[in-house]
């Protein structure tokens, strides 16, 4: 029988020689009981607003996750099996979906997966593997966990010591979640919005013109042409900013930024408000946005962050039964350097602008993202994201950008999740390995030991409140 | 004078840190002694189904090995020195050749080249470096050998302990030492044909409708249309299965699989067939053919496994005097993600279709490769190949791809050799670059030992029979 | 209050494990007293041929090197602070830029920037770590070194060991300060021109008509067509070889050679002689020049080195006020396999034709670059270059190219830059990060320490001579 004890080593991923260990252990210990600051993510607010407990261990720990979910498929099991695409679960669904998850345990080996669930086994107290043999007692025992007010969503916030949460939330959204978050006087965390256009911006979408057409009635701003459309945005901006939001959010398939020339900016929007506007137009119209939404941050401070190169919904059959970010999204190649030109021309030094470059196209980093960050005051190099952020990716990361653009103008660590009671873990990762690279740094006698616990620090806490404005 | 003996140390390849040596070195040992699957391969059937003796050493170990000459062109030999071109060797040519690999022997350091043909050596019991001085003690050595029967390719094959060994053959290949073998009752191997449609695919090149009428010869069925042309090769594709075939293999210089409406697809091929068709309708139908390729693997079962992303016979000259194969081929950019939606929307999760996805363009390991693999069934990431089989290459192949896709999705190792004495040394290689990888995950505690052990064995049998289906 | 002591330690650079560091000592010590060959870089000949002692440290360590000063200004500050676009500063001037980049010292952590400039420091005798409270200290070190012959030019030059230095030319220049200082019988080193013929062959530059009008005025061949303009770059190459040129140096955006017919390209010169080309056709034309460029390299032995994919003054505003070459040049992505393709096809296996690849798109290493010169006996791989030059990128080179093209067909380190006391620096980091990769074998046994010593040997002095033709 295998053994069944799960224990998080100390030491877990710090590097391997023993004299860069011993000084990743001393610079970790010195930033282990910060604060954790999460600028981007996609938490619900109103989890914390409720303040409801969490239904069951599978609703909260797999079925959202498409890290998870997505491993499971690649092995051949159906996404229905996790609770993907189902309403609410009975029991007997939820036990038998954490153990379809568990008895598959060994598909996780070498992924960071493996190191986010196990660490909130440990939050739950669970110290048992999972595995076939362990499926029902990890299960009773996180679900039992659940039902006390020690797992209420404040409660794990609290215990969590987040200094600040960031949602994701449409233009539209009322933001109502934050109000009352913002209006309880029993609450003292700091929740925030943030500001994610993508699907106004896309002209070619089948939904664009009711979109718009709901812009116009939440924003009180006609939309029937492009001097009312962007007079919308701007006022969903100041109203995001009046509800605490720090950063707005962009997900295109590309970076561009060329600008048309405003009477063609125009003359695509009212032919896309008749539907009438090419594919190509549509592209241009967006990019034209993206420079557009540069230009309104340098007013009203709002920090731009950039999110390019996916493919969403590649297996179609997939998002047509289960719908979107399921874990069917496949990057592809990102460029930066020319993409971003027009729009740094014009804003790159204005002391307004801010921007952090994400990528989950590795080959940026050394060749576009950290000249950019190393020149331009307002970019900033973003973390490694989802696929990347891991281990080895982050290592790459570090080893790609840091000689160019140095460690003050990376962003901070974001995790980006769904997955609350992930969120200590993917810090602390993050932590983690930024330890092993800097005390690599050190023992080359690349950076003397005391500069080195300035660099951990900035990196938690300095770093990101400067990228994010906060 | 500097020192001569050669000696293999055991712990080759291992990391260099005493810890993770020291594990490394038990999970090496661990699968040492496991069989050796070589589910891809340019080896030809015939030498074992005629067991002839090897002619020389020169051209069993030097003139068909690209990989050795090429290192030498680049220094400024010509191939001719070699052997590349010519017929059969006399002694004192085969001697030559030997020595003028030997003095430049320096030429190798840092490469694989030196790992598995030092490997060689030792297999034929030479513990001599090679050098100007020793060239012609190891050429005796080696050419005694070879005479003997403990050389003969059934015996090698026996010594080496291979479980399967693939060919890659012509679809009009009539597989006739494929069946001897099989007939053999005195063979108790496996030797298995992959079918390698790409001249037939490509109808821009000169041959192509030569080699479609052969194609209708071989198959006997009329290839006078495009449905008689699909059929002919259904029909080549079940008399692969019949003897043995478990995959077909496919290098064109991308990977698009963009299917075309019916009538166009015939449209181009009669256009084709009267040599009317245009370079970008061939290049269509090409694309189309591939997933025509897909669509019959979801029936028949044969996993296909795609290479693409080389410019062939890149130094026109070399390819006009020796050929293709000669180490002229050079690799250029790979796209996936879009180049596989079309393939993998129809049959991406279809039980019956399994594809193994090579790259010579690293930059698809993590951005592509392992995303795709990490959500589709039936996506594998196929193990670094050619110019990347090399033990940095291999570590960067698992670092960037393990952390999305885990290990269970990746192939296993492939030789793709020519060189059958060099199929040890090169499974040996990858097992001990795995096996230190893995060891580094376990010193990190990113892994426990217990599972490392499972880790090495499935990468070493597990993962090539599953994804090769054997 | 913070140590202020620096000390920069003899194990700098060198790899954390202590088994690999032991052997990584003892190859740097076995090259660290060979003389630096520095065969492409831009110290102005004239330093040497006058030895004008060197005015301030701002203007010799601050000034001129856009490493140091994008940093600076990716942090916020002006490049004005620096002297950036400044004439001759006054010492009050000089103090305060010298002082605002010695206050965000901790911008330099990580960076390659912070390894030269404190190894100049050293050089200065001076062991204050740069911060405010010593900045004035080490000014005024600096500042009064700079005072004494010591660190004269020509003393620099001898106290480097170099063996020779390239400066990078218009082929307009009339190499007086190289002329001067070969009939110098007082002046025993060897500086070299390089002809950098970039603006001569864009024709849609606007000032390319008068700079072609000069070079007719110059070579005394009349450029009014194009088989004089041939003619014309031809008579100024063997000007430079006359002049001890060794080498010619290509940096456009791209690195295509697509030959025109002649016809054509005289065609499209005429035009553009008339200022009525096509930007189209002005590419064309450069394409072609190219690989006329290598045509006369088979001819006059001139080294050819390509430096493409940096897209020049990414940021217009700085560009407009303080003109190019002040840190807002960006990389963009590199082809080169199918770029060559015409030009090697002709000339890659001509044996008066050599060409060194750099790159900073690091793709393009394992993918393209390292393969080519793994075939073609005309090809070196260029060692990292400009924002590659760093610990890290040397170790992703080394590791991305010595498996597929060896040691040998490498260039040799080449420190490409302006800051002339940061030469000695430039090349011990490079042998100190190239002891340890080579360690890194010897430790792996994947190659003998005795060999290890002359790989050391050969890329410090025999590859760039090789590579260079010194």
């Amino acid at each position: 029988m295998p053994d069944e004890t799960l224990a998080p080593h100390p030491d877990r991923l710090l590097p391997a020689d023993p004299g860069v260990r011993a000084i990743a252990r001393r610079l970790h210990a010195s930033v282990e009981g910060l604060p954790i600051i999460s600028p981007h993510g996609h938490v619900p607010a109103r989890w914390l607003s409720e303040n409801l407990p969490f239904a069951d261990p599978t609703s909260l720990l797999i079925t959202p996750d498409h890290y998870v979910t997505r491993l499971m498929h690649a092995d051949g099991a159906d996404l229905a099996t996790f609770g993907v695409g189902a309403g609410p679960l009975t029991e007997p669904q939820s036990r038998a979906a954490f153990r379809a998850v568990c008895e598959r345990w060994s598909l996780t080996r070498g992924t960071p997966v493996r190191y986010w669930f196990e660490t909130q086994l440990a939050l739950f107290g669970v110290a048992l593997r999972p595995a076939a043999s362990t499926a029902d007692r990890i299960y009773d025992a996180v679900a039992e966990a659940l039902t006390t007010d020690a797992f209420s969503p404040r409660s794990l916030y609290a215990r969590f010591d987040l200094e600040v949460l960031a949602t994701t939330d449409d233009p539209c959204d009322d933001l109502a979640a934050h109000a009352r978050l913002a209006a309880d006087p029993t609450w003292s965390g700091r929740v925030v919005p943030t500001f994610r256009p993508d699907r106004y911006l896309e002209a070619a979408l089948p939904g664009w013109n009711a979109d718009v057409d709901r812009l116009a009635d939440v924003s009180g701003v006609e939309t029937g042409d492009y001097a009312g459309f962007v007079g919308a945005l701007e006022a969903r901006r100041a109203y995001f900013r009046e509800h605490g939001a720090v950063s707005t959010d962009h997900s295109h398939v590309d970076a561009r930024t060329d600008p048309l020339e405003p009477g063609e900016a125009a003359r695509i929007y009212a032919a896309a408000r008749r539907a009438e506007a090419s594919a190509a137009e549509a592209t241009a119209l967006r990019r034209h946005l993206i420079g557009e939404m540069a230009r309104m941050s340098c007013d009203d401070g709002l920090v731009m962050t950039l999110h390019p190169g996916v493919r969403r919904n590649h297996h179609l059959p997939t998002y047509e039964r289960y719908g979107a970010d399921v874990g069917t999204d496949i990057p592809v190649a990102v460029e930066y350097t020319d993409a971003l030109r027009p729009m740094l021309s014009r804003y790159g030094t204005h002391p307004g602008f801010q921007v952090v470059l994400f990528t989950l196209d590795e080959t940026v980093f050394s060749r576009e993202v950290a000249p950019l960050a190393g020149f331009y005051p307002s970019v900033y190099a973003g973390a490694p994201w989802w696929f990347l952020d891991a281990p080895e990716a982050i290592r790459r990361y570090r080893a790609a950008t840091t000689e160019t653009a140095g460690f003050a103008k990376t962003s901070g660590f974001v995790d980006d999740t769904r997955a609350f009671c992930s969120i200590p873990a993917r810090h602390d990762l993050s932590r983690r390995v930024d330890a092993g690279f800097v005390a690599g740094l050190v023992v080359e006698h690349r950076l003397d030991e005391d500069e080195a616990y300035e660099v951990l620090h900035d990196l938690v806490v300095t770093n990101p409140r400067r990228a994010f404005r906060l």
